[in-house]
Protein backbone atom coordinates (compact mmCIF):
# COMPACT_ATOMS: atom_id res chain seq x y z
CA UNK A 1 0.00 0.00 0.00
CA UNK A 2 1.21 2.94 -0.71
CA UNK A 3 1.74 5.50 2.44
CA UNK A 4 -0.08 8.07 3.14
CA UNK A 5 0.36 11.71 2.11
CA UNK A 6 2.52 13.20 5.02
CA UNK A 7 0.41 16.24 6.90
CA UNK A 8 2.29 19.11 6.35
CA UNK A 9 3.56 20.96 9.72
CA UNK A 10 2.19 23.74 10.76
CA UNK A 11 3.83 27.09 10.33
CA UNK A 12 3.22 27.85 13.75
CA UNK A 13 3.69 25.69 16.78
CA UNK A 14 3.45 27.11 20.18
CA UNK A 15 6.01 26.10 23.49
CA UNK A 16 4.63 26.15 26.48
CA UNK A 17 7.20 24.97 29.14
CA UNK A 18 9.43 23.01 26.77
CA UNK A 19 6.46 21.21 25.39
CA UNK A 20 5.67 21.97 21.80
CA UNK A 21 2.14 22.14 20.42
CA UNK A 22 1.61 19.08 17.85
CA UNK A 23 4.94 17.33 19.04
CA UNK A 24 5.02 13.85 20.47
CA UNK A 25 6.91 13.42 24.38
CA UNK A 26 8.93 10.37 23.54
CA UNK A 27 11.09 8.17 25.47
CA UNK A 28 15.02 9.03 24.83
CA UNK A 29 15.72 5.34 23.53
CA UNK A 30 14.12 1.96 23.33
CA UNK A 31 14.39 0.75 27.20
CA UNK A 32 17.51 -1.74 27.61
CA UNK A 33 18.68 -0.48 24.60
CA UNK A 34 21.65 1.21 26.13
CA UNK A 35 22.05 3.00 29.69
CA UNK A 36 20.80 5.79 30.43
CA UNK A 37 18.69 7.53 32.69
CA UNK A 38 15.53 10.01 32.96
CA UNK A 39 15.42 11.72 29.75
CA UNK A 40 13.16 12.13 27.18
CA UNK A 41 13.09 13.53 23.29
CA UNK A 42 11.20 15.60 21.34
CA UNK A 43 11.65 15.70 17.79
CA UNK A 44 11.21 19.88 16.79
CA UNK A 45 12.37 19.52 12.99
CA UNK A 46 12.37 16.49 10.92
CA UNK A 47 11.26 16.78 7.11
CA UNK A 48 12.25 15.00 3.89
CA UNK A 49 13.48 18.43 2.68
CA UNK A 50 15.64 18.93 5.83
CA UNK A 51 19.13 17.41 5.47
CA UNK A 52 19.55 18.02 9.43
CA UNK A 53 17.41 17.14 12.26
CA UNK A 54 16.71 19.28 15.26
CA UNK A 55 15.37 17.48 18.81
CA UNK A 56 14.85 18.53 21.90
CA UNK A 57 16.27 16.27 25.15
CA UNK A 58 15.44 17.15 28.51
CA UNK A 59 17.27 15.38 31.69
CA UNK A 60 15.50 14.72 34.74
CA UNK A 61 18.04 16.12 37.69
CA UNK A 62 20.17 13.02 38.30
CA UNK A 63 19.96 11.83 35.31
CA UNK A 64 21.91 11.33 31.99
CA UNK A 65 22.17 10.20 28.03
CA UNK A 66 24.05 7.08 27.42
CA UNK A 67 27.41 7.46 26.78
CA UNK A 68 28.61 6.75 23.46
CA UNK A 69 30.31 7.67 19.95
CA UNK A 70 29.21 7.54 16.51
CA UNK A 71 30.73 8.87 13.26
CA UNK A 72 28.06 12.05 13.09
CA UNK A 73 28.56 15.16 15.09
CA UNK A 74 26.35 16.56 17.32
CA UNK A 75 25.65 20.31 17.56
CA UNK A 76 23.84 21.47 20.81
CA UNK A 77 22.64 24.42 22.04
CA UNK A 78 21.30 24.30 26.15
CA UNK A 79 17.97 25.46 26.55
CA UNK A 80 17.36 24.99 30.05
CA UNK A 81 18.74 24.23 33.57
CA UNK A 82 22.29 23.27 34.20
CA UNK A 83 24.43 19.95 33.96
CA UNK A 84 28.01 19.01 33.07
CA UNK A 85 28.72 17.48 29.67
CA UNK A 86 31.85 15.03 28.71
CA UNK A 87 33.21 15.63 25.21
CA UNK A 88 35.93 13.38 24.53
CA UNK A 89 38.45 13.48 27.84
CA UNK A 90 37.09 17.56 28.66
CA UNK A 91 34.28 18.20 31.10
CA UNK A 92 32.31 21.71 30.92
CA UNK A 93 29.71 22.76 33.07
CA UNK A 94 26.85 24.13 30.99
CA UNK A 95 24.07 26.57 31.00
CA UNK A 96 21.09 28.08 28.97
CA UNK A 97 22.26 28.89 25.34
CA UNK A 98 26.40 27.45 25.36
CA UNK A 99 26.95 25.30 22.48
CA UNK A 100 28.71 21.97 22.55
CA UNK A 101 30.16 21.06 19.44
CA UNK A 102 30.46 16.93 19.60
CA UNK A 103 33.08 15.62 17.03
CA UNK A 104 32.84 12.17 15.06
CA UNK A 105 34.26 9.16 17.18
CA UNK A 106 33.85 11.36 20.18
CA UNK A 107 32.81 9.61 23.37
CA UNK A 108 30.04 11.98 25.22
CA UNK A 109 27.44 12.53 27.74
CA UNK A 110 24.94 14.93 29.24
CA UNK A 111 24.45 14.81 32.38
CA UNK A 112 21.75 17.19 34.99
CA UNK A 113 23.05 18.43 37.86
CA UNK A 114 21.09 17.07 40.92
CA UNK A 115 19.28 19.99 41.73
CA UNK A 116 18.04 21.25 37.77
CA UNK A 117 16.91 19.67 34.97
CA UNK A 118 18.83 19.85 31.46
CA UNK A 119 17.18 20.59 28.68
CA UNK A 120 19.42 20.89 25.50
CA UNK A 121 18.77 21.03 21.54
CA UNK A 122 20.55 18.78 19.35
CA UNK A 123 20.92 18.99 15.72
CA UNK A 124 22.09 15.89 13.87
CA UNK A 125 22.22 14.82 10.00
CA UNK A 126 19.09 13.22 8.87
CA UNK A 127 21.14 10.66 7.48
CA UNK A 128 23.55 9.36 10.35
CA UNK A 129 24.96 5.99 11.29
CA UNK A 130 24.20 4.32 14.64
CA UNK A 131 25.77 4.77 18.13
CA UNK A 132 28.38 2.37 19.58
CA UNK A 133 28.95 1.95 23.24
CA UNK A 134 32.21 1.39 24.85
CA UNK A 135 33.65 -1.97 25.06
CA UNK A 136 34.73 -2.84 28.73
CA UNK A 137 38.74 -2.15 27.55
CA UNK A 138 37.41 1.83 26.19
CA UNK A 139 35.45 2.30 29.25
CA UNK A 140 38.69 1.43 31.45
CA UNK A 141 40.59 3.49 29.30
CA UNK A 142 38.23 6.44 29.77
CA UNK A 143 38.18 5.68 33.47
CA UNK A 144 42.05 5.97 33.70
CA UNK A 145 41.44 10.31 33.70
CA UNK A 146 40.30 10.59 37.39
CA UNK A 147 38.08 13.66 36.67
CA UNK A 148 36.17 11.36 33.82
CA UNK A 149 36.27 8.54 35.95
CA UNK A 150 34.50 10.57 38.68
CA UNK A 151 32.17 12.22 36.09
CA UNK A 152 31.18 8.60 34.96
CA UNK A 153 29.95 7.64 38.33
CA UNK A 154 27.85 10.66 38.34
CA UNK A 155 29.65 12.82 40.90
CA UNK A 156 28.70 16.62 41.14
CA UNK B 1 47.44 28.52 -2.87
CA UNK B 2 45.57 25.86 -0.84
CA UNK B 3 43.41 26.35 2.46
CA UNK B 4 45.27 26.79 5.67
CA UNK B 5 43.75 24.09 7.85
CA UNK B 6 40.64 24.88 9.24
CA UNK B 7 40.07 25.48 12.84
CA UNK B 8 38.49 22.96 15.05
CA UNK B 9 35.23 24.18 16.84
CA UNK B 10 36.44 24.08 20.35
CA UNK B 11 33.63 21.50 21.99
CA UNK B 12 32.02 24.16 24.23
CA UNK B 13 31.53 27.94 23.79
CA UNK B 14 29.72 29.74 26.30
CA UNK B 15 27.14 31.82 25.60
CA UNK B 16 26.44 35.38 26.94
CA UNK B 17 23.85 37.50 26.54
CA UNK B 18 23.04 36.18 23.02
CA UNK B 19 26.67 36.52 22.12
CA UNK B 20 28.54 33.59 21.77
CA UNK B 21 32.81 32.76 22.42
CA UNK B 22 34.69 32.75 19.17
CA UNK B 23 31.22 33.70 16.85
CA UNK B 24 31.76 36.97 15.00
CA UNK B 25 28.57 39.55 14.86
CA UNK B 26 27.72 39.36 11.52
CA UNK B 27 25.49 42.17 8.99
CA UNK B 28 22.41 40.47 8.22
CA UNK B 29 23.26 40.67 4.79
CA UNK B 30 25.38 42.59 2.21
CA UNK B 31 23.89 46.85 2.92
CA UNK B 32 21.45 47.67 -0.09
CA UNK B 33 21.51 44.14 -1.55
CA UNK B 34 17.78 43.57 -0.11
CA UNK B 35 15.18 45.78 1.81
CA UNK B 36 15.99 45.10 5.50
CA UNK B 37 16.09 46.70 9.55
CA UNK B 38 18.09 46.54 11.94
CA UNK B 39 19.18 42.91 12.29
CA UNK B 40 22.32 40.64 12.89
CA UNK B 41 23.63 37.44 12.20
CA UNK B 42 25.41 35.04 14.17
CA UNK B 43 26.35 31.39 12.38
CA UNK B 44 26.59 29.37 15.48
CA UNK B 45 27.04 26.04 13.25
CA UNK B 46 28.60 25.73 10.27
CA UNK B 47 30.90 22.49 9.34
CA UNK B 48 31.42 20.19 6.52
CA UNK B 49 30.08 17.27 8.20
CA UNK B 50 27.16 19.03 8.88
CA UNK B 51 24.61 19.19 6.44
CA UNK B 52 22.74 21.84 8.57
CA UNK B 53 23.93 25.45 9.01
CA UNK B 54 22.03 26.77 12.62
CA UNK B 55 22.62 30.75 12.64
CA UNK B 56 21.24 33.12 15.42
CA UNK B 57 19.32 36.31 13.88
CA UNK B 58 18.61 39.35 16.22
CA UNK B 59 16.18 42.14 15.33
CA UNK B 60 16.47 45.16 17.15
CA UNK B 61 13.07 47.09 17.86
CA UNK B 62 11.09 48.04 15.17
CA UNK B 63 13.24 45.87 12.55
CA UNK B 64 12.40 43.37 9.80
CA UNK B 65 14.20 40.70 8.01
CA UNK B 66 14.16 40.81 4.38
CA UNK B 67 10.65 39.71 2.84
CA UNK B 68 11.37 36.99 0.49
CA UNK B 69 11.04 33.16 -0.63
CA UNK B 70 13.60 30.39 -1.81
CA UNK B 71 13.36 26.87 -2.45
CA UNK B 72 14.78 25.60 0.60
CA UNK B 73 13.07 25.22 3.58
CA UNK B 74 13.27 27.26 6.91
CA UNK B 75 13.01 25.76 10.35
CA UNK B 76 13.05 28.17 12.96
CA UNK B 77 12.76 29.04 17.03
CA UNK B 78 12.27 32.35 18.50
CA UNK B 79 14.90 32.73 21.54
CA UNK B 80 14.10 35.94 23.04
CA UNK B 81 11.67 38.76 22.74
CA UNK B 82 8.94 39.10 20.95
CA UNK B 83 7.14 39.72 17.36
CA UNK B 84 5.59 38.79 14.59
CA UNK B 85 6.23 36.32 11.80
CA UNK B 86 4.65 36.17 7.94
CA UNK B 87 3.94 32.94 6.35
CA UNK B 88 2.37 32.66 3.20
CA UNK B 89 -0.94 35.12 4.02
CA UNK B 90 -0.66 34.12 7.97
CA UNK B 91 0.62 35.93 10.59
CA UNK B 92 1.54 34.97 14.01
CA UNK B 93 2.56 36.76 17.13
CA UNK B 94 5.58 34.66 18.31
CA UNK B 95 7.46 34.32 22.12
CA UNK B 96 10.16 32.35 22.83
CA UNK B 97 10.98 28.50 21.74
CA UNK B 98 7.61 28.50 19.69
CA UNK B 99 8.54 27.31 16.29
CA UNK B 100 8.37 28.27 12.87
CA UNK B 101 8.40 26.36 9.59
CA UNK B 102 8.63 28.17 6.34
CA UNK B 103 7.76 25.74 3.68
CA UNK B 104 9.55 25.68 -0.14
CA UNK B 105 8.55 29.25 -1.98
CA UNK B 106 6.26 30.44 1.01
CA UNK B 107 6.98 34.41 1.31
CA UNK B 108 8.08 35.37 5.04
CA UNK B 109 9.19 38.06 6.86
CA UNK B 110 10.30 38.28 10.54
CA UNK B 111 9.50 41.46 12.40
CA UNK B 112 10.71 42.34 16.30
CA UNK B 113 7.75 44.85 17.94
CA UNK B 114 8.12 48.11 18.62
CA UNK B 115 9.35 47.79 21.86
CA UNK B 116 11.44 44.89 21.99
CA UNK B 117 14.09 42.58 20.12
CA UNK B 118 13.19 39.58 18.61
CA UNK B 119 15.63 36.61 18.53
CA UNK B 120 15.85 33.21 16.77
CA UNK B 121 17.59 30.20 15.65
CA UNK B 122 17.21 29.53 11.91
CA UNK B 123 18.07 25.82 10.67
CA UNK B 124 18.86 25.73 6.81
CA UNK B 125 20.57 22.97 4.71
CA UNK B 126 23.97 23.95 4.03
CA UNK B 127 23.65 23.90 0.27
CA UNK B 128 20.84 25.75 -0.51
CA UNK B 129 19.39 28.54 -2.90
CA UNK B 130 19.04 32.02 -3.38
CA UNK B 131 16.43 34.00 -1.93
CA UNK B 132 14.27 36.10 -4.26
CA UNK B 133 12.67 39.43 -3.61
CA UNK B 134 8.96 39.88 -4.99
CA UNK B 135 8.34 41.23 -7.95
CA UNK B 136 5.95 44.91 -7.52
CA UNK B 137 3.52 42.30 -8.98
CA UNK B 138 3.39 39.84 -6.18
CA UNK B 139 4.09 42.73 -3.72
CA UNK B 140 0.85 43.70 -5.13
CA UNK B 141 -0.56 40.55 -4.74
CA UNK B 142 0.70 40.06 -1.01
CA UNK B 143 -1.21 43.85 -0.35
CA UNK B 144 -4.12 42.48 -1.38
CA UNK B 145 -5.03 40.49 2.20
CA UNK B 146 -5.33 44.01 4.44
CA UNK B 147 -3.46 42.31 7.15
CA UNK B 148 -0.80 41.11 5.12
CA UNK B 149 -0.85 45.06 4.09
CA UNK B 150 -0.79 46.55 7.51
CA UNK B 151 2.25 43.84 8.78
CA UNK B 152 4.37 44.87 5.51
CA UNK B 153 3.72 48.35 6.32
CA UNK B 154 5.04 48.20 10.00
CA UNK B 155 1.84 48.55 11.90
CA UNK B 156 1.52 46.45 15.84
Amino acid sequence: MPDADPVPTPSLRNAEDFRWAGVELRPYKQENSAPFKAISRQVLFSDPLLAGELRYFEIEPGGHSTLERHEHMHAVMILRGAGRVLVGAAIHDVKPHDLITVPPWTWHQFRATQREKLGFLCLVNAERDRPQLPTAEELNALRAHPKVARFLGGEP
